[in-house]
């Protein structure tokens, strides 16, 4: 286990609003949204991505977004989650980000906590952070901006090589 | 007629967030959201769960999602509503919850009634709760938590079994 | 020309939240929400409800929906709207309802003009009143009791027959 | 290069919400709304539109809708884009309107910066004006009006050769 933190995102309600689309033959659509992907490419090479989903029924779906991003996404349940995190990851460099209750024990262990805006009362309880936005709306872009303050001591402009000022 | 509790969810607007998409053909989707199937689950042994729908057109859309949540829809006409109810159940262990103003007839005679945050304005002056959330947006999942917490004696580390504290 | 109320609607923005889904084919789906149809049931005896759209592309979802309520939907383009109105109704009994800067003009005419709550800035300008929703969120249903109160003299228990109190 | 003012609109998060829905074959809807056709129709002849897109996946959906709107989509990758504009126009004749992070380079360069209410926070800061409402949900509207008045000298009643007053 190396000192490099890793960044562990479920999928639905962080990359997602959290809703799906159904018809009379299931879950047929999940709604991804802006800058998440294009955020994520500027901390890839100083931090783990790693992208987590509990929802069998619609990991096809999740799946194709997250290979479209040219990452891998893991099926791990929930209530195995924490032990499944554990067995690969130092917890102190784990930041994990989730919205819902279920994420509750996991939120509790981890090294940094984050949640969207629109994450679970109870989930946002346990949050180093909530970002600025909601799940599926910029959540994670916002959340890469933090996390490369905080743990990678890069502002904004560090990030995306922009000078300040005119 | 048992003592037990029953929650009955009216589907649209409550378990979706009340839209539906159409195309040239008809009702297409449905939007259902993040964490209610979770949470039923946490009182589902406790609690009886009943689902309605007045919708005949999405009604197809609406049970193939109740179904993979392990549940049966039931298709009860508005005006019928509260007669089916009656025959059923005793109204005083009835939580109903609705969104709508059709609903307001069962909202006034049943022990409890919920109404998602987003519910119209005429129903919501008959809620003993209006969950913290929107219709498909959580809606479900908060007002479990407040059943657990009003009928089961459990607040949320009790319903999750979670230790409080660290 | 009878002395009987009209009630005009919009159908984008109006009786949908104005958006459109997209694929590589054209205008695929189009979002229609709650109560809107229950609503306007309470009222159609008493007011005569009429539906005009300008969006040729989007016409036969926009048909089906209102087809599926039971009702017609007129195409008619929005420069040549406030003359056909004027060809069918007194302007004085004409009750518009529309969320667009192109409907300024005829918003401007009629005895009374609504705009749901996210309709544009200009038009809010001209609106006899604005509804409690959004287009496609109720908007359509909260228009209806505002109707019957202000023009039919009834409040939302008379509209809905249920009595005051316990 | 003339001098007329060029209004160049990045295609994502402005005429759209960002958002886009997937399904195991990959990204197959965008969401449009209401108001921002009609109101490009109202400048276009004082104003040169340029429509530009970075991506590639969702390209045959955009460029369909631009297409139906009667205009051309530019396929300019981010990195690429400032020197893009600078080899067609002059910058300080140019309105930018962009939602993202990304754009930061090209909001501080250009004449007028424009961001939609729903804009990344590091792009706001570079606004010169941010919308009234959020991308897709009438933010090209609004920025068109504010153009009008603020490089054509008109107002919303010149603009739709309204009469003022009653």
């Amino acid at each position: 286990m190396s000192d490099k933190k890793v960044f562990i995102m479920d999928l639905d309600g962080v990359l997602t609003n959290g809703c799906f689309l159904y018809d009379a033959n299931g879950k047929a659509y999940k709604q991804f949204g802006p800058d998440d992907a294009d955020a994520l490419k500027l901390i890839k090479d100083d931090v783990d991505l790693v992208f987590v989903s509990a929802d069998h029924r619609g990991f096809p779906i999740s799946e194709k977004r997250i290979n479209d991003m040219g990452y891998q996404l893991n099926l791990v349940k929930t209530s195995e989650r924490l032990q499944w995190i554990k067995d690969r990851y130092d917890l102190k460099n784990v930041i994990y980000m989730g919205d819902s209750f279920v994420d509750v024990p996991i939120l509790k262990e981890v090294g940094c906590a984050i949640v969207p805006n629109d994450g679970f009362w109870f989930a946002k309880q346990f949050a180093d952070y909530v970002t600025v936005y909601d799940g599926g709306k910029r959540a994670v872009a916002d959340a890469v901006f933090y996390i490369a303050i905080k743990f990678l001591g890069k502002d904004e402009y560090d990030l995306m090589n922009i000078k300040k000022g005119n």
